[in-house]
């Protein structure tokens, strides 16, 4: 399994545009059943799997030692890791049913696959926005430009909803998918719609936060980092304009680049 | 409740430390009881909680309709948001024993609250390793060239183990914590000492990075991001030097600064 794939894309550079071959990081679900039963499911790097998920038992303290593990193997083509342990943890057993969503992400997504997102993600499948390069600049300036508490401690996310004149809501957190969130409960209590809107973005495309982009709407996501191939996967699918890489004169279009004009 | 807070940390600079006064990101974990059960705990920066929370539960599809919700209180003293809803949706109960865990942080620590990450969170009461300013940047120089995927794609992160002659084990993954897992699950594996040794990681240190590290049971972490206020919180009380923004000539020792020598 490789840990990243190539992909053309269409990069805008100085005022023109090239198709290019552009590396894309793998984003790869591996499903670890403990004993027999599903336990969770950890969206990877496609490398060093079963250490990582030796390492993950022994650190939520599902194990205590290597030891405890009987037996592990790695199915990669269903994305399947077996676990054998000799016994099982009641420390860990009674905290099953808590669930944390963490700062680093904010989302945990238990009670999500991808199936299952597909029902809520809305399918893009008009086109009520259009961007030129210029705005795509001027909107991730702005983004920077508003990002005060970013630039105070350099640990938050930001994201904004804007239409081609500016921003209509800006939000912060420390947690990626809480920026999006509060974007997205905004709008729901006040009745603003998303049409002709789109989603600028301080973090990477995950296929999460492209999944939330979705969920809350919007056609268009720009993003000053990269997306994961899953992110790009499901942009494609579900008729979302994923562009990245916003800094300087340049910008990568990865999806349905008919939203991006050209000047 | 404040977004950011003040805090006295030692900063080296060309050469010379200096005492000065920070701005870090507060983490802030709201635990969400929908109809009167606990649903779940999101971590984010204070600010427009009723709009996170309203606006994860209709991502998340547990209200379909605004209107769905007959009421919603916040007690930021207690960090609870209390929701009422006219009705619950089969679809979300049924997805409630799936558990995910995403590639943005890797780690969805559901069943774990700090209280029980306290439990196995290693307390590092000796010092094993200290390091010079020098070491400091010789080891995120050395992050940096490893970091061939990352300057590939720019989707992912970095973790490595290393002592201060140079690094022992390397991992890369698009999911912050999954790095860590695999350096962690290699050592298990390997009867690797991590005695001496410290962690150096190309992203944030959230608390959760930090629990992890603490968990491997390593004493330094030097990041090249900033830390979180709970971060920082924990690696205080857990005994861990948390050093931050090694950029350039400079870097920031967010606690326990015994363990980084003055050349």
């Amino acid at each position: 399994m490789e840990k990243t794939h190539k992909q053309q894309i269409w990069r805008f550079t100085n005022g023109q545009w090239e198709m290019k071959e552009d590396t894309i990081a793998t984003e790869f679900p591996v499903t670890v059943k403990l004993n027999g039963k599903e336990l969770l499911t950890i969206v990877c790097t496609p490398e060093f799997i079963e250490d990582m998920v030796i390492g993950f038992l022994a650190s939520e303290r599902i194990i205590l030692d290597y030891n405890d593990i009987q037996d592990i193997r790695v199915d990669e083509a269903l994305g399947i890791v077996h676990v054998t342990t000799s016994k099982t943890f009641p420390f860990f057993e009674q905290l099953q049913n808590k669930r944390y969503i963490t700062s680093c992400c904010g989302m945990s997504r238990q009670g999500f696959v991808f199936a299952n997102d597909a029902l809520t993600a809305k399918q893009m499948t008009e086109q009520t926005v259009t961007l030129q390069p210029a705005h795509c600049f001027q909107l991730m300036k702005t983004l920077n430009e508003q990002a005060d508490l970013f630039h105070q401690t350099g640990g938050v996310h930001i994201a904004a909803l804007c239409d081609t004149d500016g921003f209509s809501v800006t939000r912060m957190d420390i947690g990626r998918h809480n920026a999006l969130d509060k974007i997205y409960g905004h709008c729901i209590q006040n009745s603003i719609s998303v049409r002709n809107k789109v989603i600028v973005f301080s973090g990477r495309i995950s296929s999460e936060i492209l999944l939330k982009v979705a969920k809350i709407g919007c056609e268009i996501v720009l993003s000053k980092s990269a997306p994961t191939e899953l992110a790009i996967q499901l942009a494609d699918e579900l008729g979302i304009t994923a562009v990245g890489f916003i800094r300087g004169q340049s910008f990568n279009v990865y999806t349905h680049p008919e939203r991006i004009h050209t000047l």
